[in-house]
């Protein structure tokens, strides 16, 4: 099987190089269930992105938000109404990102009953 | 876009959803590192993998390949050797998750740049 991530060199991460710079961003939950509620191309509001994340609280739904902000894969827009009105929707690079998250949210749904299952076999050793 | 992800309800991430069990699991940057250095399919040693990870701890790198073998997508074989040997390499269900974490690794590469320039970006506002 090929992989464009291994260069022929140890180490293969080093600390600083890009992909874990990257990795260190997008890798992470609250990041792929956002890009993915964002990925109909839609503006969101807050309250509407937080109703969809069962559970998150609002400190962490801001968290996840401003990074993807200052990643460039969100950008925020506020309105100057009373109250004023922000909006939250995918840049070009961020709609650039929806197909792996896509790949990997449907991988997810593919094989959740063999993960629960190696789990379960696991637990029981 | 389409998104296989969302559901037409609220919330579409439910706490206990099958999608948000496997990506607490699989959407973390030590487990994409560790399935990369695996996906060529042959098997590997533990200080191999370390060297390959600059920076990851000793115990980090137990505990990730400890749950790659609870999820199913690492098989573990002991080898009775003195001193004991032990390989880590991909099981069937983890050749499966190689395609859409090489995606992932290949939008890091491709797009770091434009992260990069949005940080800097960011943090001069």
């Amino acid at each position: 099987m090929e992989t464009a991530l291994l260069a022929p060199k140890t180490p293969a991460f080093e600390r600083d190089c890009p992909i874990r710079l990257v990795l260190d961003r997008i890798a992470d939950k609250w990041t792929v269930m956002m890009m993915s509620l964002l990925s109909d191309g839609r503006p969101h509001r807050f309250n509407e992105l937080r109703r969809n994340v069962e559970g998150i609280s609002q400190k962490m739904l801001t968290q996840t938000l401003r990074d993807l902000e200052r990643d460039g894969l969100v950008a925020r827009t506020v309105f100057a109404e009373i109250p004023p009105r922000v909006e939250y929707r995918l840049t070009h690079l961020g709609v650039t990102l929806c197909e792996p998250i896509a790949r990997l949210g449907e991988w997810a749904v593919a094989h959740v009953d063999e993960v629960k299952r190696a789990q379960a076999s696991f637990d029981a050793r």
